[in-house]
C-alpha cells in the first residue's frame, strides 16, 4: 500500500511572522507630509485619528515638526527600533530607500507606489528587486501597489484612504485584497454603513514578498479573526493557497473568495491590469469546492455572504424554514430554492398545530409560512411563529422576509435577540433596500445577516449549508486524499518510464495503467501477421488491430484503427493495411500492430490528467463521444483526489443521467469510475515529475457491478 | 398558399372600457368608517389626503356624517351617478351588495374582501356568483381579494394601503400585480423611496371579471403609461395575454413580468394561494421570449428593470461602453459581460486617443475603461470619458461603474444631465449601496437607470439590449407568423381525418406530413408477404418493416420492427413474424405492414406540437436519442412559430454544437430543420380543433443542403 503524497508538501503551510507588518509597535512614514490633503499628511492623521498605540515616526528630508510629531530627515536618523516603515515615495525611490531601511533593521515595510509589475515591463524589472531585498534581509513587505494595512482591534492604521475619516468598528471578518480601491475603499466604507464589523484590511497589491496566502495563513492564527474575505485577481502560488484553504477547514474559519477573471473577457482585461497569473478558471473553481471555499461573484455578495458566516452558528442540516408576511414572497422564495436546489423543511406536527392556531382558517400551513394580512396586523403573531420555527427539529435554518407593512420596531428587536440566541442561523431578507421606522437599522446594528434581495439572500443561505456539509464531510475523512491500494505500482511505473519521453504508443500507456490496477482490454502487441491471427485467436473474435507508432498518437486519422475484424484473412488484411499505410507515411515509425478485444457494448467516458501551471495535476472526467464534443461536458478536479471528489465529479457532469441508465439501459458502474478516477489520482501524483498527461479516452463503462475497461491511453511523458 | 392563422383571434384583442374602474368621476365607499385605523376609513381618508378630483360617497348604515362628508345608508340613497363602488365588506355580503349596485346602476366595482376562490371551494363558487353578475350586469369588477386601485396622475386613491399616507410621485410605470402586498405595498413603497414615478398600481386580485390581460390593453391606450410591470402567478386567459403582448410590442410599450410559481416547489406553494392556472412554466417562457416581454425573476428587479426601460432610450446596437474608476470592477464587469453573452464595444480610434490623452502613459487604454487613481481624483476626467464614449458610434449602451471614491456631487449631477441630453442610454451601477455626499440621490432624483449590483444591472442592460433587438426583428417582420407554401394542405388533411379520431398509424400520420411538403421516407404500406416483398425492391435494399396497428402506437417495445432487411428472405420472414406476433396480442388488430427505406446517415432529432391547456398549440424540437433522454434537451415555442422563432429553436437547444458538426460530422441541414418547424407549426394551427398531439420521432437530418426525413411519425387526434 502506498501511502498518499499531498500533491502540497507540509512545510509550505508555514506561517510567516507577519507581527511587524500587521501588529507593528512601531512606524516610520518615510514621505510624511504637514498637508493632510496628501497621502503622506494622511499616513500621519490617521494613525493620531485613530490613537495608534504605539510610536509614530514622520520622515522626511526637511524635518522639522509634523503634524505636532518630530521629523527626521531619513530612516537612519529615526532613534530605536522600527516595526514597519511606511514608503509614501516615488516608484523609483522604493529601492533605494528599502534599503536604507535594511540598513537601519527595519523590520517590514509597506511601499504603496504603483508602477511596478502592473504598468511596465520596467516595472516588473523594479519589482523583481524589491523581492530580492526582501528575500536577501528577510524584511516583511507588502505591496509594491498597496493601499495599505488596517488592523482594527490593534488600531493600527497604515492607510491614505479617505474612508478612514470615520470611526473605525471593530469586528470579526478579515478582508485581504489584490485590488487596492475595491477592498480598502469600498467594502470598509460600505461594511461600516452596514455595521459590519472588521477585524483587518490589507490590500496585499502585486505582492513582491508577502502573498495573500501567507495572511490568510496569519489570520489563522488571529483570535480577532474569524472569516476571511478575499479579493482576489489570481495566487502567486496556488498549491500554498490550497494548503492553508485545508487548514482553514480544519481551524473551521470560512474563506469567502472573489475571484477577478473568471472568464476569458475577463482575464483579457486583467492580463493589463495585474502582475499575477490568473490561471485557468475551472481549476480554481475546483481547488475552492474541494477545500471548503465560498465563491462569490459579485462584489456585494463577497461582504454580505462574509458577514453571514461571520454571524451566524451553522447549521445542522439543510432544511429551510422560512416565515413570509406575503404569499407572493413564498411563492417567489420557494422558486428560489427550486432553481438552487435547496430543501424546504417539513414542519413538524408541533409547528403546523401551532401555527394553525395563530392564523385564520382560510391560511394554508406550509412552508413558506404566508402569515396573511392577519398575521402581518397582528405584532404578536410573527414571533410566535419564529419561536415554533426555532423549536421544530426538522429546520436547520430559519429565513424571515421582511416587508414594508412589517413597520413595527418591536419585531426587528425580536429577531435580533433571537438571532443571538438561537443554536440555528437566523436569516433576513427585505424586499427592498428599507421599511419604514428603524426596521433594518436595528437588524443591522444587532448584526442580524440581512440581504436586500431574494435572489442573493438564497444564494448566500445555499453557501451556509453546503460550507456546514463540507465539514461534516470533513470531520468523517471524506474530504482528505482517498487511498488507493496500489502497492507498488509507482516503483514499478518509474522503471518502465526510465529512458523514455515524449509521447508513448497505446501499448506503453496501457503497461502503466496496468501497474496501478486500472482494467483494460485484453490485448497483445505482435509484430508478425502470423503473430497477430494467433494473437487473435487467443483473445477470440472479433478483435481490434491498431498500429503502434509513437509518431501516431492519432491513429484513427490515418486510418490504421481496424474495428470488428471476425476472422483470420480480415486480421491479415488488415495487418498488411496497417503496414502499409505506416511505411508509406514520412517520419514514422510501426512500434508493431496492437490485437485487441471488441467491446461493444457500455457507456463511453473519458479520463485523464493535466498539468495545471499552478496547481499540479488535476483529473479529468466526462462523458464520450457527442458529449465531450458537443457540451464540453467535462469535470476536473485538482489531484490527489478524496473519495468525495471522485463521487462529486461523477454526479456533476451534465449527462450524470446517461450514467443513471437513461434510455432503457442499465445503470453503469459508477463505483468502478469513482476506482478509476482515484486510481489516476494516485497516478498523478506518484509520478507527477514525469508524466506531463494521460488520456483514456474512451473508456468503456459497463454495468453496475460489471467494471469498466480503459479502450484506448495516451501517455505523454516529459521531454 | 395558405394564409397564416393567427391562432389568437384578433378580436380578443379588444379594449374593454376601463374608465368606470380606473378614472371614476364618483366613487362609493361602502363600508366607510370615521376611524381612519379600520380599512373603511382609510378608503375616506386617502382619496381626501390625496385631492381626489371627483365626487366622493361614503356608505355607512348608520348614516351620519363620515370625516367631514355626508355619509348615506345604502347605495341606492346615494344621489346622481356612480361610477366606482369601492366595497368594504366582508365576503358573505358582496354578492347582496353588488345587486344593490347593479340595481343603482353602478358602472364598476372594486372588491376588497379575500376569503374567495383563493380559500375554499365555497368561495370558489361565492366567485363564480361575482363573475356571474359581471356578465349579467355588464358592470365591471376589480377582484375580489384586490388591495385596491390608485390612478397617479388623476388622484385617484381606492386603496387602504398605509403606504398611501406618503406623497406620491406621477411617473410612466403602471403596475399591474396579483399579489396585493407586494404590488401595492412594497413596489409602491420602495419605488417611490427611490424616485420612481408610477402612472397606476392595480391590485388586481383574483380576476372573476377584468383580468391582468385586460388591463395592460386598456394601459397601452394610456398616455401617461410607457412601461407595465406586471406581477402574475398565472393569466387567466392566456391567449388573449399573448395577442395583447403582441399589441405592446407593436405600441413599443415594454412590459416587464415577474411570474411567480415558475418551478414545481413554486406552484406548488401557489396552488394553495392563488385562484388562477399556474401552467407550464416553459409555454410561459416561451411566449414571453417569443412577443418580446421582459422576464425578471426576483423582487426588486421588477421594479428597477421597468424603471431602466422608463428612463432611457432603447439601444440602437448591442455593444456596450463601460467607464470604471477601479481596475477591479472593470475586470469583474468583463466577466460578468461574459457570463451573460454581453458584447464590450470596440472604441473607435478617436476615442482611444481621446482617452490616452487624459489617463497616465501607463494606463491600458481598452473597454471597460480603467480611470486609475488620477482619473478618481482628478474630477474633469470621468465627464470627459463619458464624452467620448457617448460620441463613439461604435458604442450603444453606456455603463458607468461608481465607487465611494467617486466622492464629489459635481459628477452625478454631470452624469443627471448627460442621461437626459444623450440619444444613447446611460445606466449607473452602484458598488454597494451608496456614497457619500448626496451622490446616488442626485441620480435617483434624476431619474437615472441606478443599480446597487453588478450582476443585476448587467443583467437589466441585457434585457435592454434583447428588447431593442426584438422591436428591430419586429419592423423586420421576423417576429410574426411565417408564412408556409403549403397550398392547400389543412383541406385535404381535414378531408383525410374524417371519421378518424384517437391513434393513428406511422402510415396514416405520414400522410399528413406529406400533405404539408415534409419529406418522410420513401415507403409502402403491404398486407401480404409478397406484396411486402415487390415493395422492397421498388424501394430498394435495404429495408425496414414495421408492423402498423393502431393499437400499438409504440412498436419497437412489441418487437414489431425489423432493421436492416436485405434480401426477400429477410423480408419475408419479418413479414411472417410482425404478422404472428400482431396475432398474439389480444386487442391488437394489423393495418398492414409498411415497408420502409432504411435510413443510415444523419443526425437525429425530434419535432413535434402538443395542446397547452393555457397556450394552444405549441410546437417542441429537441436533438433525439441519448439528449433527449439524459438532458431533456427540449425547446418549445408557442404555434404559430415566426422564422426568429424556428432559428431560435435551432440555435437555442444545449446540444446545437451537435448540428453544427461536431465530431468530424459535416453540418447538419439545419435550412431544412427551420423549414419543417414552420410545416409543423401551420399543421397545428390549422388542425388544432382535431390533431392533439404530433410527434415525428426521429426525423433524420442529413448534411447542409441535403434535407431530412421523418422517420416515424405518431399523430393524437381527438376522441
Amino acid at each position: 500500500m502506498s501511502t498518499p503524497t499531498p500533491s502540497v508538501p507540509a512545510n509550505d503551510v508555514r506561517r510567516l511572522d507577519l507581527r511587524p507588518l500587521l501588529s507593528p509597535t512601531s512606524i516610520a512614514v518615510i514621505g510624511a507630509s504637514s498637508d493632510v490633503a496628501k497621502m503622506g499628511g494622511r499616513l500621519v492623521k490617521y494613525p493620531l485619528r485613530h490613537a495608534y498605540p504605539g510610536v509614530l515616526f514622520p520622515v522626511n528630508p526637511r524635518g522639522g515638526e509634523i503634524q505636532g510629531l518630530k521629523a527626521y530627515r531619513d530612516i537612519l536618523e529615526v532613534p530605536g527600533s522600527v516595526d514597519l516603515a511606511v514608503l509614501v515615495v516615488p516608484a523609483e525611490q522604493v529601492v533605494a530607500t528599502l534599503e536604507q531601511c535594511a540598513e537601519k533593521g527595519v523590520r517590514a515595510a509597506l511601499i504603496l507606489a504603483s508602477g511596478f509589475a502592473e504598468a511596465s515591463e520596467e516595472g516588473r524589472q523594479l519589482q523583481e528587486r524589491v523581492a530580492e531585498i526582501a528575500q536577501r534581509t528577510g524584511m516583511r513587505m507588502c505591496g509594491p501597489n498597496s493601499n495599505g494595512l488596517v488592523n482594527m482591534h490593534e488600531r493600527i492604521v497604515a492607510s491614505s484612504n479617505p474612508t478612514l475619516e470615520a470611526d473605525l468598528v471593530p469586528g470579526r471578518i478579515a478582508v485581504v485584497s489584490q485590488s487596492g480601491g475595491l477592498g480598502l475603499g469600498s467594502i470598509l466604507y460600505l461594511g461600516q454603513k452596514r455595521h459590519i464589523g472588521f477585524s483587518y484590511h490589507i490590500s496585499s497589491g502585486n505582492e513582491a514578498d508577502v502573498e495573500a496566502a501567507d495572511y490568510v495563513r496569519y489570520l489563522l492564527d488571529d483570535p480577532n479573526t474569524d472569516v476571511i474575505a478575499l479579493l482576489v485577481e489570481g495566487f502567486k502560488s496556488a498549491r500554498k493557497f490550497a494548503a492553508v484553504a485545508d487548514l482553514a477547514a480544519e481551524r473551521h474559519k470560512p474563506i469567502v473568495v472573489m475571484k477577478l477573471g473568471r472568464t476569458p473577457l475577463g482575464t483579457q482585461i486583467a492580463s493589463s491590469h495585474t502582475a499575477l497569473l490568473a490561471g485557468s478558471d475551472r481549476s480554481h473553481r475546483a481547488v475552492f469546492e474541494q477545500r471548503g471555499i465560498i465563491q462569490v461573484n459579485d462584489f456585494d455578495d463577497l461582504y454580505e455572504v462574509a458577514a453571514l458566516f461571520a454571524n451566524t452558528p451553522l447549521p445542522q442540516g439543510d432544511a429551510i424554514g422560512m416565515i413570509s408576511p406575503s404569499g407572493g414572497i413564498a411563492i417567489l422564495s420557494a422558486d428560489l430554492c427550486s432553481d438552487l436546489g435547496l430543501t424546504l423543511a417539513n414542519l413538524s406536527p408541533a409547528t403546523r398545530d401551532g401555527i394553525a392556531a395563530l392564523l385564520p382558517s382560510f391560511a394554508a400551513i406550509q412552508n413558506p409560512i404566508d402569515l396573511t394580512a392577519i398575521g402581518t396586523s397582528d405584532p404578536t403573531i410573527y414571533p410566535r411563529c419564529i419561536e415554533l420555527m426555532l423549536n421544530d427539529p426538522n429546520v436547520h435554518v430559519l429565513v424571515l422576509a421582511l416587508t414594508v407593512n412589517l413597520n413595527y420596531d418591536s419585531l426587528m428587536e425580536f429577531i435580533s435577540r433571537a438571532a443571538h440566541s438561537a443554536s440555528k442561523p437566523i436569516i433576513c431578507i427585505g424586499a427592498g433596500d428599507g421599511l419604514a421606522g428603524r426596521g433594518f437599522v436595528i437588524l443591522e446594528e444587532g448584526q442580524v445577516p440581512l440581504f436586500r434581495s431574494f435572489t442573493k439572500g438564497f444564494a448566500a443561505v445555499r453557501h451556509l449549508i453546503r460550507y456546514a456539509d463540507y465539514l461534516r464531510e470533513r470531520s468523517g475523512g471524506r474530504t482528505g486524499p482517498a487511498v488507493v491500494p496500489v502497492g507498488d505500482a509507482a516503483a514499478k511505473a518509474r522503471v518502465a518510464l526510465q529512458g523514455r519521453s515524449g509521447v508513448q504508443t497505446e501499448a506503453f500507456s496501457k503497461s502503466l495503467l496496468q501497474a496501478y490496477g486500472i482494467p483494460t482490454t485484453r490485448e497483445e502487441l505482435a509484430t508478425s501477421s502470423a503473430g497477430a491471427i494467433t494473437a487473435a485467436v487467443r483473445i477470440g473474435y472479433p478483435v481490434v488491430l491498431k498500429g503502434m507508432s509513437r509518431q501516431l498518437p492519432h491513429k484513427t486519422d490515418v486510418g490504421i484503427v481496424h474495428l470488428n475484424l471476425r476472422d483470420k484473412e480480415m486480421v491479415a488484411t488488415a495487418y498488411a493495411d496497417i503496414v502499409r499505410r505506416v511505411t508509406e507515411l514520412p517520419n514514422a515509425q510501426l512500434d508493431g500492430v496492437l490485437i485487441q478485444e471488441m467491446v461493444t457494448q457500455g457507456t463511453e467516458v473519458i479520463v485523464g490528467f493535466s498539468q495545471d501551471p499552478q496547481f499540479g495535476p488535476i483529473v479529468l472526467f466526462g462523458l464520450g463521444g457527442i458529449f465531450v464534443e458537443a457540451l464540453q461536458d467535462v469535470v476536473v478536479r485538482v489531484a490527489p483526489l478524496s473519495r468525495r471528489d471522485a463521487e462529486a465529479m461523477v454526479e456533476t457532469i451534465k449527462g450524470a443521467k446517461v450514467l443513471q441508465g437513461a434510455r432503457n439501459r442499465p445503470p453503469a458502474d459508477t463505483e468502478a469510475i469513482i476506482d478509476l478516477l482515484l486510481r489516476v489520482s494516485q497516478m498523478a501524483v506518484d509520478l507527477e515529475d514525469q508524466i506531463v498527461e494521460l488520456d483514456l479516452n474512451p473508456v468503456v463503462v459497463f454495468e453496475r457491478g460489471k467494471g469498466l475497461k480503459a479502450v484506448d491511453a495516451l501517455a505523454i511523458l516529459k521531454s
